[in-house]
């Protein structure tokens, strides 16, 4: 009765706040009641006082420098972005029929999915709270659709176990679930926890189990209508004459542990993966096409940084044109052009930068030196139909194996369509994997992707139509994925790397504790303005 | 390397099939492999067989009624619906602003919901496994989109526990999850699971309860980043100088053993309501509209039935219009009118058509009587603005808590855009809360479920705007939600209920497995229609 007494307490302060002072209050009152939990991002950047036509320069048209350059020029400075490739958006990129590039060792792929197709070979989802991503998506008007990250139906597969056949993860997540709860529920019987759990806690323990783990009333996991209800059916219910449904027979938990398929099963529950996740309609590149729409106008394409240097007045970058249509010489042979400003945020990738001269302390070029960059490859892969609706009841979500290609991912829309349709066939990050598919030649790793794929969906050779293959480690603009940080090196360097170096200051998902996320490349270039505009203001 | 061996030429076989017979071939293959699910519904029904001309008369206009309709009028039949509400679709509805009904008692509500906004008062939600439904969706162009079940960031509330705060969903799964992890990690290293788990087993048991229960070295389950990265942080990672995340400090299990918040944990993983669900874009009754496009024009609307009769020649079904804006008349005064047909295909749910005359045997009379209607109320709230989204990050899904509006889900399209929304603010299904409100006048239905919703989100107040309760008992049509099978009655009852009497076949939810589902309405219809082709055909 206290309870209910302080919860209606509670409930009539909260609501008489609300009444009294409107939203923002009550949020405010909401959020040091506990609920609200505690963002890096506060809400839009308000850089206030007046940079007095000072000019920044910013290295690169990703997140980070698009986010940099659209709220610097809003706070008043003057702004030019340089950008190496011919179009924004840096990793945030979606390819699509029509498409070309060229990696680093000469290879150039043409895409050649069907028109509305695509393939995300960079970022591809967003969590719920990435806020400062999302806040920019509802500002620039970028429509978001759920990103399915965690499909029930979708399988795990180990070439090595349940003779290679894939098995559904609500089959194996119900399975191993409800054999653990089985375990603790007669070691609670058995008078096994006494010394850990009191006697009032273990009779809650026991319903908890059986409620969790789909437990008979003998708190035994077996073949019935209470497993079925969550891992499936033998014969699913119907109706008319036709009614009855049966029962499946579950995994022994020896089969699964030994399978290692449960190393899969948390995948979906981490932070990082939660439901409600996203990705825009249409393709990850909305988002950058989105801050072109408003700094389009000051960035410079084509431009390869070749040198930065800056003294007491300011920063002067060097680089070359490589569009010119004319100029068939080498990017070497080039004439350099010049840019200045009063400052420079710098998002050009560690990967690149560390090959660059720049005028920086020694501290802050050993931090740049620091990182290495993860390997990455993803493929997309075009099908005639969507036989993993069709066929096997899998709409979007992400299939698991141990053969090299790692995932299959099935598009997060069009759901229930007809037609052709395209998959991500193989996600590959670090390891040997990564490295053996980049050093393939692009058609090679297609059709390596289906061989592997086949595996897993037996449809992939009849159904196939074409690929791309995206090995980042031989992307110009990056040379890999994302900043791979090791602890030792975060210890050491990451606050060097972050702080502003005389005119200079760093952005980018490398400067940031969300390695290879947008979201930490647009909260590194909101911290690096606001320090940045800081001192622009005192001095 | 023998298993390799066997996967390689499973791997083989398959793709060899593939190449030679096409996909048909391969999916039978696969199937025979182990690979799918049996779903009671085989594909598009094929009543072969010439009809001669018979006509069936089928009542309701519903999803099973219409299924019934287009498919016998396609196989030959002459075909007419009597459908009791000026509109198709039955339970199959959504309300939007400008709609009104007037519910038994007269209440009359007007929905004053902004253009654009909804709410489905009945089915709202698509299991991936409804193969029949899906393919209806499919063949009639009706668009689907995610229906978000689970969110980890949502809200589990229980009024006694916690001081009345929810608790997100993340971190109530993660602490019992990684505590009963420990605990079974624990009586496994005290060797109290060896007579049920061998050595070799143990081992890699302890390996798959840490990464599992997100568990430290030592298999403790503890505030640390491990945890963090499940249940979510103190404070997220964030970009620049402004990076460290702080880890958050977990629930005991004490705590959420005795706040019974674990009941919920499983909700999202049953087979009904696993991912991935949909629901379809812009309300469900875009399939009701997508049938009534194909049977529309042989559906007379604003016919009551008031008596049906059959002899060895057809049956007479008597109606009255209840339409006519110049009769004021009580329908029981009216005239009735008469349908007559060789054959009846009837989907009036049992609740009304236990009331009516009809002439059937009596095994099927005791069937029809014997299935109470369940209660349900859901209640629709407009706000001015998606709170729910912009201050907590919740993003579709459903909060749960034990007050009696049940649930509180969160509308699943039109994310993180500004404005006015709808979300659905109670769910009362069975039990004295469904009951208590549905005797409420409807604006006080929606008052109570702001008030309590208060307790859950306490922006509510200042952000309501208007809201529409339908309580299913009171709707003329059904006078209830779905038929409440208990097991004895189905022991009893179900086959004789669905037995072809004479000259009449019942179908409908309430004549399948899977009460309450669309999907048991079209698989009901569809093996009626079956059953009641043969014997077409066969006399």
């Amino acid at each position: 009765m206290q309870e209910e007494a302080q919860r209606v307490r509670r409930r009539d302060l909260l609501a008489l706040i609300g009444t009294m002072a409107g939203s923002a209050a009550m949020y405010h009152a909401m959020t040091s009641l506990g609920l609200a939990s505690e963002s890096p991002y506060p809400g839009p950047i308000r850089l206030q006082g007046d940079p007095k036509g000072a000019s920044v320069l910013v290295l690169g048209a990703g997140l980070a420098g698009m986010t940099a350059a659209l709220e610097l020029r809003k706070a008043g400075y003057k702004v030019q972005i340089l950008e190496f490739n011919g179009r924004a958006g840096g990793r945030n990129w979606t390819l699509r029929g029509g498409d070309r590039f060229t990696e680093l060792g000469g290879f150039t792929q043409a895409c050649e999915f069907e028109r509305g197709l695509y393939l995300n070979p960079g970022p591809w989802r967003i969590p719920y709270h990435h806020r400062a991503l999302l806040d920019y998506c509802k500002r620039l008007g970028v429509a978001l659709e759920p990103f399915i990250q965690l499909n029930h139906n979708a399988l795990l597969h180990a070439a090595r176990a349940f003779d290679g056949v894939p098995q559904r993860i609500r089959a194996v997540r119900a399975d191993f679930q409800g054999q653990i709860a089985e375990l603790l529920a007669k070691a609670t019987q058995q008078r096994r926890l006494d010394d850990a759990v009191t006697t009032e806690d273990q009779e809650i323990l026991l319903q908890a189990l059986k409620s969790w783990g789909a437990l008979d009333q003998n708190y035994h996991y077996g073949a019935n209508l209470t497993s079925a209800a969550y891992r499936g059916y033998a014969t699913d219910p119907g109706g008319g004459l036709a009614a009855p449904a049966a029962p499946s027979e579950p995994v022994g938990l020896s089969d699964i542990l030994k399978s290692r398929l449960w190393r899969y099963l948390q995948n979906f529950a981490t932070y990082n993966f939660q439901t409600t996740m996203f990705q825009p309609v249409g393709g990850m590149d909305m988002i950058g096409k989105a801050f072109a729409s408003q700094v389009g106008d000051v960035i410079r394409y084509n431009s390869k940084v070749t040198a930065i240097t800056q003294d007491d007045r300011g920063v002067t970058v060097t680089y070359v044109d490589t569009a010119d249509p004319k100029d068939t010489r080498k990017d070497t042979q080039k004439a350099t052009q010049t840019a200045v400003a009063d400052w420079c945020v710098c998002t050009i990738p560690l990967s690149i930068l560390s090959q660059l001269p720049i005028d920086v302390s020694a501290d802050l070029k050993s931090a740049i030196d620091a990182v290495p960059y993860a390997a990455a490859v993803k493929i997309g892969l075009q099908f005639k139909r969507r036989f993993w609706e069709e066929d096997d009841a899998i709409y979007g979500g992400i299939s698991y194996t141990d053969l090299p290609i790692r995932q299959i991912a099935y598009p997060n829309t069009g759901f229930n369509h007809s037609g052709r349709a395209v998959l991500l066939g193989a996600y590959l990050f670090d390891g040997a994997n990564a490295f053996e598919f980049t050093a393939m030649p692009p058609a090679e790793r297609v059709a390596r992707a289906v061989e592997f794929g086949a595996a897993i969906h037996p449809q992939y050779p009849a159904e196939f139509e074409n690929g791309i293959a995206v090995a980042w480690h031989r992307m110009p603009f990056t040379l890999g994925c994302s900043g791979d940080w090791s602890e030792e090196a975060r210890g050491q360097h990451y606050r060097n790397l972050c702080r502003i170096d005389g005119r200079i200051v760093l952005a980018g998902e490398h400067a940031s504790a969300l390695p290879a996320w947008q979201e930490g490349a647009i909260l590194s270039a909101l911290d690096a303005i606001t320090r940045l505009h800081e001192r622009v203001v005192k001095t």
